[in-house]
């Protein structure tokens, strides 16, 4: 069975490469360079996409960043530090990239329908404080409403099925998870920042971190500077 | 109120663009640049919106070609000729391309979201033999359920609104309105091959041209073959 899988190259999106692999999938990666303020994960995701063996990895650029509105994609916008776990679950985050992973799995339906693949892999995740509108269960159920009704696949035939095995998993879980089926997380990359090393006090960063410490485990990425 | 207005520089998409203004809206139109076979409707679309005098518009390219599966983007599939319009009604054409309408109105709300406008128009029309499954009512109503979902101003706001004023409109209906709202047809493209002057024998030069004949009314654009 063949499966597109949306790579970033971070921890979640790596989990979810190696689970479409477990459960039987030749996968087609599909990442995206949208001028994000830093290329060091699409290194990681193309790292990635070799070490898992995939068929295919697309990459598929386009330009985000003259809208603005996120502290991912506009410079003008400060990357928050050093936040607790309880700010970051107030509200929506300034990283919120407007419509994004809409964006992104629009590419990957594509992707798939052109393939003629039965499945979407995305590692979305509801839970760990992320707050984004388009991580949540009836935005992914939304979706699918969209790859059953947008498609000919659709229409004629099975529709292309979203998979998401980390929706429910805390961050820990997916650790544990990533664990058994080998990730190999020192060439992952979670941080919002672009710097040489991992930043360690970005949402994302503290979020990896604190995971990491809670299982008492080593997280093998370097970082520049550790809060937990 | 602000409006992005998504604009291929067709008949239907800039009788929509008129529309919105006559609805009392600024409008931001966004096209798209895929490596499309020819550049001549994306002249139209920047034309058209000049014309109109949008106060933005944004023109996002990306590589959809990579993808192949579709006439409109695959140099390797030919684009039919002058299939008759109930040859045209059987089934889904060999022109439609996998999820664009999806990816297109991906962008549209992230550009909306991003400049805090209330709606986005799109010139879908489930009538007159178009056979898309991504242009038919049930396709926009779950589309307007990811605008509800997956965005920030969906969650906390008001949702931005797919507006679809042709949807049920006939060719012949369309042109009526285009008439009444002004809309220079002469600088419209709809033609689905790139030559100097439209084709006249692809779906869509016959589709506009028994319409404009059906009314008793000369298009103005100039075509190398005629069949109504």
């Amino acid at each position: 069975m063949k499966a597109v899988v949306l790579l970033s190259g971070g921890l979640d999106s790596s989990t979810v490469l190696y689970q479409a692999k477990v459960d039987g999938c030749e996968c087609y990666a599909i990442s995206f360079d949208y001028q994000q303020r830093h290329q060091r994960e699409l290194e990681s995701a193309t790292a990635i996409a070799h070490m898992a063996g995939v068929r295919e990895h697309q990459v598929v650029a386009f330009d985000l960043r003259l809208w603005g509105g996120s502290a991912l994609t506009d410079s003008a916008i400060n990357v928050p530090e050093g936040r607790s776990l309880d700010e970051m679950a107030q509200s929506i985050p300034v990283t919120y990239v407007p419509a994004r992973n809409t964006i992104f799995l629009s590419f990957a339906l594509a992707y798939a329908e052109t393939i003629n693949s039965q499945r979407v892999y995305i590692g979305v995740n509801a839970l760990d404080y992320s707050g984004y509108p388009d991580c949540r269960p009836d935005y992914v159920q939304a979706m699918q409403e969209v790859f059953r009704l947008g498609t000919r696949q659709g229409r004629e035939g099975q529709p292309i099925s979203i998979m998401t095995p980390l929706i429910d998993l805390k961050k820990t879980e997916i650790i544990q998870l990533g664990n058994q089926l080998g990730v190999p997380w020192e060439q992952t990359w979670s941080c919002y920042t672009g710097g040489e090393v991992a930043c360690g006090v970005c949402d994302s960063c503290q979020l990896r971190l604190a995971a990491f410490a809670e299982l008492g485990l080593q997280d093998p990425l370097p970082y520049a500077a550790k809060s937990h």
